[in-house]
């Protein structure tokens, strides 16, 4: 299985995601890896890591001379910076020389390049980013984590049924519960958008539990939650800066006397293990379900273990036919 | 002053209400309450607390015969339940009899009844209910935290006036910082609404800092964040629920042996700093902001201490007087 990845995209790029391509290689042997970017920074990065040759025969680098950069607008990125290394991944797939492609760069140039160059899949109208969030018992899949700014009813219908094939089909969860976030659990509480996506969920194949809100997302047992870009990406982001800040307020007051000092030693193993259990690094990549592809964003902030990650779960989205499913399911919707 | 109480509005009323009234006029010397609800069930409350003498001339009953139910819809509720304590509370408040009113009832209720009797402010078209986030160094104002499902730019721009003036005149912010929740921090970043907010809140006469988005809630000192009802209610409750979820889960940890449980008991200052911190209990009370009144929203699950602390906050509304320093930042801004 050949994966393109975007060697240039994200903030520790190359060194990350060069790393992270040689620890995935190491770790799956039934893939290969294309490097696409710039060649001579590949390879400087290469030359400063120790590569089995039998592992080296398994990557090869597709030069791309342009980056795209964070401040550059989605469009422009893609119009103007025809030989970036997230456009030429996004070609190698269109070409069928990769089967799937993992970036961490641009997330509006990943969008609007996968969407422009590989189409949506058959009774899609608008990808979806799945991203899985961590919780002690049940973590679950959030559907549209920021692909769109504005959706409309059938775009959340379509992100249901998408979220519902993936947890099913990657993550393994039978007869996945899907809800939609809104404020208030009752079939008739949310705005002009979710009232009219209750309804289109409803006739939905999917284990429609109905509405879920802000205080059910980490108690409630839910596989998939539903919503428009916006909600999702504040609902991600605030998550992870709400996390973040509790756990850096706590080794503060953990470390204001030595009685406290003591007990966060002794108790260390109870944190390392939430830390463990949250790290976005392990769940690595997010897929971008919807488009003719299989292509996951990685954070920004990668690691190379972030990226190793990601590599995993695009193998696996492969693996699991997850867009043939996709095709299906919502083929069958179309029908019923 | 006269504070109008709902005294059959939360989870655990009238206990909570009741024994919150008493603690607050314990405290406060220069409040008198109307403890507005049935009769019979108040006298019983009562009987069960000591009150001094004097204290007891400082409230007295006003009957009401109804109740609104949480599964009531918000309209039906104020239409058809025209003696529930709700209703008769604003009316109080509508009538002059009181100053301001505090419920820990049904929100939806609480928005239509004071919309609907009290009208919204001169200039001002609908109200949103203001709410301080906790975070370790800076708490801030999010604003509407759901009294609205669907907003128009106009409203956002409303919304961030209102909240400057409370940020200022209230809890004391000089110059307070007013970000408005997008994703992605560039002008250009967000969905329909907030791009066309955006421009309505740059001309406006505050200290309007842009965009601020998820990653920065709890990181980049900000006074005010405008959103939408729908956004505010899904961070509000978001955030309650992952904070809520991580103290669980790490009190799960650390009783898993003895040696975490010796180190928990040594680091609890830790802990305890933190919960004090971002004890709801302490907030209080959420104004719904933009009505022509002080009317303040307590948690549904309410204790009696969280009612004192909501019966602060509507006696400090008051003698800031809020209501007529939003009247004249909003006829200033129709002047510009």
């Amino acid at each position: 299985m050949k994966i393109a990845l975007d060697a240039m995209g994200g903030d520790f790029a190359p060194t990350s995601t060069v790393a992270g391509a040689v620890a995935a290689l190491e770790k799956d042997h039934d893939i290969e890896i294309i490097l696409v970017g710039d060649q001579a920074r590949i390879e400087k990065e290469l030359a400063h890591i120790e590569v089995a040759t039998a592992l080296r025969k398994r990557f090869t680098i597709h030069h791309a001379s342009q980056i795209v950069d964070m401040a550059d607008s989605a469009i422009d990125a893609v119009r103007r910076k025809k030989d970036s290394s997230i456009s030429r991944a996004v070609d190698l797939l269109a070409n069928g020389e990769a089967e799937a492609l993992v970036s961490a760069g641009h997330t509006g140039a990943f969008v609007v390049a996968a969407t422009l160059k590989l189409r949506t899949l058959p009774g899609i109208d608008r990808p979806g980013i799945a991203t899985v969030m961590p919780t002690e018992a049940n973590p679950f899949l959030l559907i549209d984590a920021g692909a769109n700014v504005d959706s409309e009813p059938k775009h959340l219908l379509q992100f249901g049924i998408m979220g519902s094939v993936y947890s099913s089909k990657v993550i393994g969860r039978k007869n996945p519960r899907v809800g939609l976030m809104s404020i208030g659990t009752e079939a008739g509480k949310g705005n002009e958008l979710t009232k009219a996506a209750y309804e289109e969920l409803s006739r939905a194949r999917i284990n429609f539990i109905g509405n879920v809100e802000g205080h059910d997302l980490f108690n409630r047992p839910v596989d998939v939650v539903v919503c428009d870009g916006f909600v999702g990406n504040v609902i991600l982001k605030t998550s992870e800066s709400l996390a973040g800040a509790i756990f850096s307020w706590l080794k503060r007051e953990l470390k204001k006397d030595l009685v406290r000092q003591t007990g966060a030693l002794l108790a260390k193993e109870a944190f390392y293990t939430i830390r463990r259990k949250t790290n976005t690094e392990e769940y690595g990549g997010m897929p971008l379900l919807g488009v003719n592809g299989i292509c996951i964003k990685a954070h920004g902030n990668s690691s190379s273990k972030a990226i190793k990650n990601a590599i995993r779960v695009a193998r696996e989205a492969v693996a699991h036919k997850v867009n043939p499913h996709i095709v299906e399911e919502i083929s069958r919707h179309g029908q019923s």
